[in-house]
């Protein structure tokens, strides 16, 4: 972030992606912010991770769904002076804290130096344990409609199933809400055939991960749940051992054509 | 990977996503692959970053565009036995190395064990820098021809931009192709006012990273090249001190409700 200014007293707030549910696949810079902070903010289950590994640290919870508050709370603690960590599991640039966070400091017109390190996304991690499903172009959209209209969201899932993304589910379903995803695949039936390849991961990267790999018609009979990710593959996704690819052109089915380097 | 059997002497293929330019980025997990592993394989300017990292190890390397060459490389050689670690920078599995390695994989019949390591995609880093724009949905294209024909593409940029996604644009440019960023500047502008913010990172989180935050209107005034990552806002996206925001939700602009919470 450039152009801070330093009127807190030298408090300061950075957001820390914590990555999938292990340690192992948290960054050096994300271990490293961790380090340096007095104080880390987060959410129970992601704090028991860190506990551990930083016995030592002054270390603030909050409930799982109390995001605004933790927020609230994480910059009042670098205002008052405070160096905080602020964790988000997986990427907090992905549907996660970063955004409430610079709301938030925007509302108060905050001038506290504020950093955002990147993390493993749950799109990433899932990515991988399905094998190759994302080679090609994609769209995330995500199910909940707390602060989004439903008919936003069905637009979006219409555009992406016709335009023949791939596309990844986020919160495909919690308690309250179970038919989201229904509509969601009726609405991609209509453009993909029901053997389009589906995988399903559930808590990726931790010790109760489940992988399935299922199809288009059939992705409704698998446990989804408020840990799962879901991605519907396109058009050209196939299915090879029990992995998806999605290859990366539209070629041949092996193209042999040397390709530009992607964005390291 | 599940049901792997081993044929194979012994032999393996890991791919392992390095991140972004810098080891601060690369996960615990890759690091544990590139040690474990006999032989690296990977293309130059990579394997500069483990080089030093890593003294002892066989290195292969192979030219940029050289993709098809270098999985052949790395199978050939986990083929004959040994523990393969193939470097792909960023995520392995977003526009990378991993479903060229499955398709070669399947056209061989391999009976290869092999694993993907997930990595700190180029949209994680980029956003990152940016501040906080990918926390709605998003869409990522490659504007890259070569294996897509570029109607596809169009139609892609089109539906992306009517369903008001924010759109992440990979490989937006090289020496040969520097009209189609003009083409999806164009197409996105039938949608979204010129004011949209845009953000341009070259280089993330290398010692030559250059971040612009500008509009949809003055995008092409800046330098876009090879290594940039462009991320285009959707309607509600603003600017708030150089750092682009885009906001959870589409109710008030700061939307007190508390949210589930995302996939970890």
């Amino acid at each position: 972030m450039q152009g801070r200014d330093i009127r807190t007293g030298g408090g300061r707030l950075t957001v820390v992606g914590t990555g999938p549910g292990s340690v192992d696949h948290m960054t050096p810079a994300a271990r490293s912010a961790l380090e340096q902070a007095d104080t880390i903010v987060g959410y129970g289950t992601y704090l028991d991770l860190i506990r551990d590994t930083f016995p030592d640290k002054e270390l603030v919870t909050t409930g799982m769904t109390r995001e605004v508050e933790r927020c609230r709370e994480a910059m009042d603690l670098a205002e008052s002076g405070r160096h905080v960590a602020l964790v988000s599991g997986g990427d907090p640039g992905i549907y996660a804290m970063a955004g409430l966070v610079l709301e938030l400091a925007e509302t108060r017109n905050s001038s506290l130096p504020i950093d955002i390190i990147p993390g493993i996304a749950a799109l990433n991690a899932c990515a991988a344990r399905l094998g190759a499903p994302l080679m090609h172009d994609f769209a995330a959209v995500s199910l909940s409609d707390l602060l989004t209209p439903w008919e936003k969201i069905t637009a979006r899932l219409d555009a992406a199933a016709a335009a023949d993304f791939v596309i990844v589910l986020y919160n495909p379903k919690s308690k309250r809400r179970t038919g989201h995803i229904e509509v969601a695949r009726d609405i991609v039936l209509k453009y993909r055939p029901p053997e389009t390849p589906v995988g399903i991961v559930t808590g990726a990267m931790r010790d109760h991960e489940t992988v399935v790999i299922t199809t288009l018609g059939q992705m409704l009979e698998n446990e989804i749940g408020m840990q799962s990710c879901v991605i519907i593959g396109n058009t050209a996704t196939r299915v090879w051992k029990h992995l998806m690819i999605t290859p990366r052109g539209y070629g041949s089915k092996y193209a042999l054509e040397e390709p530009e380097g992607p964005v390291p």
